[in-house]
């Protein structure tokens, strides 16, 4: 079969959510200019800003770094991996896969164990918590501190921008989510115009946010990558709110394919107004501990609270 | 244990979304506070308006028609009961209930037959779609024929409002439904300040829209309803989308009770701004054959296209 948008090359993806067989190139190019289009529609990122993309390694993040590499000028790019800090989860080959990509692409790229960034790895903070006696999940720490350390990296680089590797299927599960519980103030933070409440905070973007998980998988397939998503040896299976949205979404877009991208769409318009009233809220006040940004209730931040709770500051 | 209210009476409920326990008084009063808060919110009834309360004889209408006896004047009230036509459902002792509670309250109470109404009952739907050899869910007419029937009465008794007793679930239910099927005209018009599309139609209004149907059976058994829901025999099990948002919204509000108010509360607010974007749509087109509003893509309206399908209209 032809290509349903050049008709000249065969086609090798079918496009679930617009029923189009694509060649490879039109696919390639598909993505690319959805993009483009989003980061135009939202003006997410300016030509001229310098950006720090944070790459795990895992098809997403690939995906992420290929396509900013083509749509923004290489030398305004700027890579961090981050290390977690977990025994048999080190993955040396991704790591290596991915530095050769980003020296293939004039990219620099900035690997920093979470240890080095912001004083704990996972395992430490598994260590200390099993000495204490408590119990919380590693997920909360890695999180935490992964948030913090790209925080950390983009302010100590002085750029504008840190982009993420969200796909669309993220936001339309992290809407779906705070609808489902009720909470504004992260509802309106999934939003592209959606407030940013310190500046110490620099401001992230999520530029594959309306391209399904799927194609990631395709793209990064496309262009070399060949890793499977390797099972984190913390992982819990418990169904949390996220597994069992992720659950329904899947199944809905199985259903009805496309159902995900009409969702995040219909949301981000519905609430482009709202999300303004969000701007005049004061900035965020500052942890007590650590000085960085912290919740409006809180006097002490979540990240130092965690470090505090199994022992590892005083 | 005390009532948490008044401190005098015995608590004899549990309300499950403040946790508190409550007696008789006090939990009957907190509905009808609640209702007149929600009205007054969105002033979806003036003190002079005349008011069509639609009851089908359940325990949420018998809780609408009680609720709106105390909170609005009895002269500007009229009940209106359908009769689908459906042999073996016509539940005789829940209309003579309800005929003698309006009698009681002094409204007046039209009760009609879909036959009567619209010309033509489930029944004699479903027969003339068997003869035809098609399928169509007798629901589907069911509420299509309902709908028309209602605004039909409502407009030739000249009342300002109809008044239906949906409650908080079937908000929660329609907001998310709407969602995950990117449908934006319908998620508006499920807002209590959503656009009102024709002049045709005779605005409708939900008081008990932040009442939980949990609240409302209770209520109906303070206030002596003593039936069950029956099934109708055209009933399917099949897992539409709707029962599976049900299904799913039920365990949420299980494990965190108030979920399903937050969730309406949070999409109330959020959509304030964007509801208003509608109120710029044209009217809708009238239907070729009846002269009733029909959706903008439509000549012919469904409840005419049904007629026509099973042999009821030429």
């Amino acid at each position: 079969m032809k290509c349903h948008l050049c008709g000249v090359k065969e086609a090798v993806v079918y496009q679930l959510h617009t029923s189009k067989a694509l060649c490879r190139d039109c696919f390639i190019n598909d993505i690319l200019k959805r993009v483009e289009l989003e980061i135009k529609k939202y003006n997410l990122i300016k030509s001229n800003e310098r950006v720090l993309l944070a790459i795990s390694g895992g098809k997403d993040s690939f995906t992420l770094l290929d396509v900013m590499s083509k749509i923004h000028s290489s030398s305004k790019l700027i890579a961090l991996t981050l290390i977690e800090g977990i025994e048999g989860y080190n993955r040396a080959d991704v790591l290596d896969f991915m530095k050769s990509k980003t020296r293939e692409l004039g990219i620099d790229h900035i690997v920093l164990t979470l240890k080095e960034a912001v004083g704990a790895s996972v395992d430490e903070f598994v260590k200390n918590m099993v000495l204490k006696n408590i119990k919380i999940p590693p997920c909360t720490y890695c999180g935490i501190a992964r948030r913090r350390a790209i925080n950390k990296v983009a302010r100590e680089q002085g750029v504008d921008k840190v982009a993420t590797a969200h796909v669309l299927d993220d936001e339309a599960q992290t809407y779906v989510m705070n609808i489902l519980r009720g909470d504004t103030m992260r509802l309106v933070q999934v939003h592209p115009k959606g407030p940013w409440l310190s500046k110490l905070f620099i401001r992230k973007v999520k530029p594959l946010r309306k391209i399904y998980e799927r194609e990631t998988a395709l793209y990064a397939y496309f262009h070399g990558y060949k890793f499977q998503e390797r099972e984190c040896p913390y992982i819990t299976h418990i169904p949390t709110l996220r597994a069992r949205v992720r659950d329904y979404l899947y199944r809905l877009e199985l259903e009805k394919p496309g159902s995900l991208l009409r969702l995040v769409e219909l949301l981000d318009e519905a609430l482009s107004d709202y999300v303004k009233k969000y701007y005049e809220l004061p900035e965020l006040p500052h942890c007590k501990m650590c000085g960085e940004p912290t919740s409006y209730n809180r006097e002490i931040c979540k990240f130092c609270e965690l470090l505090m709770s199994v022992g590892l500051i005083k």
